[in-house]
């Protein structure tokens, strides 16, 4: 596996690279879903890229930036295992020069959800894409649906402004209890791991409320009585898969989102209804 | 000369490019200006492609897209015998889909002078190029010096996002009596197409008060006096060449901007200070 420090090493490694090219983008503290979706990558790729950057662009001055799970070492035997050919790990001083002014912004869907809760979040993921597919140029992107708006927004910003590349996005890779994989389910002591599932099972029991025809917010009810009385709920909404608009009435097919904090650690799942 | 009216199209042409692929974007209506940015490209890159779209999100609501004068069997004519290899003609609705939220916004540079006065253009700038770069994938890009800040803005652009382009900056060409080249030009009858080079003039005068010691006050006063009476100067400023932050004091070397309007048309020059 070879490694880029430097956007001028990962443009000389990349432009080399056999093609078609696969890119997974990442913060690093990987799990099983990071290493799904090198799977899928070279399921179809020539050669597989990864990155390694916790973008400090989409962390809110209160978010956990400074805190957030770094394993460079761990991260890279787990890379190379996976048959990954190419890893980018850029510093922030390499990707931001001080006098960085430019932004991408894909409009109203940046602002509703994950965006309310998080004001600049989305701006900072897709600046921060916009640059590494720049960079590394793949032909092929791959997401994991864990973030779904995430997913939903670099698809139109791809679609918006033309990049040329295919998105890809990959099913959530949950633990043995539902919980979806995440860097951060490592903040979670004992207590509040035992709590994190009944966000996953409060999706399901929306779902099921839904498919038995309750009303939304009926359905959201049931949803959030299954939700750990620990936890606290920052939205649990019904939308369209490709705008995240709320439906209502809701109808399928939909995604169903969510996000609650267990202690100090906010979670978010989403399930899809067919 | 190939020519390519969708996306589709366009990258089919442009993927199986001889490289360095050299690329001119324009509004049409061209003058010598825009061919010598062909010439230039044809000096360095294998092959030329260029572009004709008049850009809706660059325009505001009171501006001239309806008027901006279109020739597209002249421009043709003019790019086939320059020696251009492609050209790309989207129509609008090509470029925009109704649904398009998405914009590149580089920051406080597009603020300023030109983006004081004409609100939103240079994020319009910003994301077309945006989207013209993803779409072309030029090596080296092409622009005129007579649209400096817009110039500048997108390089700025490039640094900041890691566009993968070379962009080269091509001295103006003017008229015998000095004014700049300029699709907008052809708007001035007689009258005002006599008065139109007093713009270019006062940037002179301008610059010869400073080389001769004049504070930025006086030297910009001697500018607007060389301006025709009849003119109404929107602005005459020193400023940083990279930056466009006006320099008081002002130093060399520096960029002397200026904009003017004659009856209803509004022209664009600058000049440099070295």
């Amino acid at each position: 596996m070879q490694t880029a420090r430097t956007v001028a090493q990962a443009r000389a490694l990349f432009g080399a690279s056999p093609r078609p090219l696969g890119f997974v983008p990442t913060m690093g503290a990987l799990h099983a879903g990071h290493l799904e979706l090198v799977r899928r990558a070279r399921q179809t790729c020539a050669a597989v890229a990864v990155s390694i950057f916790v973008n400090p662009l989409q962390f809110g001055p209160n978010e956990d930036l400074a805190a957030y799970p770094r394993d460079e070492s761990g991260d890279r035997r787990k890379l190379a295992d996976a048959g990954v050919d190419t890893l980018f790990v850029p510093d922030a001083a390499e990707m931001y020069h001080p006098d960085f002014t430019s932004y991408v912004d894909i409009g109203p869907l940046g602002e509703i959800l994950e965006g309310a809760v998080r004001p600049h979040h989305f701006r900072g993921v897709a600046t921060v894409m916009a640059k590494l597919l720049n960079i590394v140029r793949p032909d092929a992107l791959f997401l994991g649906q864990k973030d779904a708006q995430q997913a939903a927004i670099l698809r139109k910003m791809i679609f918006d402004l033309n990049v040329p590349v295919e998105l890809e996005t990959v099913p959530t890779v949950r633990e043995r209890d539902g919980l979806a994989m995440s860097s951060r389910n490592g903040y979670l002591d004992a207590q509040r791991r035992a709590q994190a599932p009944t966000l996953y099972r409060a999706l399901l029991a929306t779902r099921d409320a839904l498919s038995g025809g309750a009303s939304k917010p009926d359905a959201i009810a049931a949803g959030a009585a299954v939700l750990s009385p620990a936890a606290r709920l920052d939205y649990l909404e019904v939308v369209d898969a490709t705008t995240f608009a709320p439906l209502e009435p809701p109808r399928s097919p939909a995604l169903i989102v969510g996000a609650a904090r267990f202690g100090s650690t906010r979670l978010i799942d989403n399930v899809a209804w067919e």
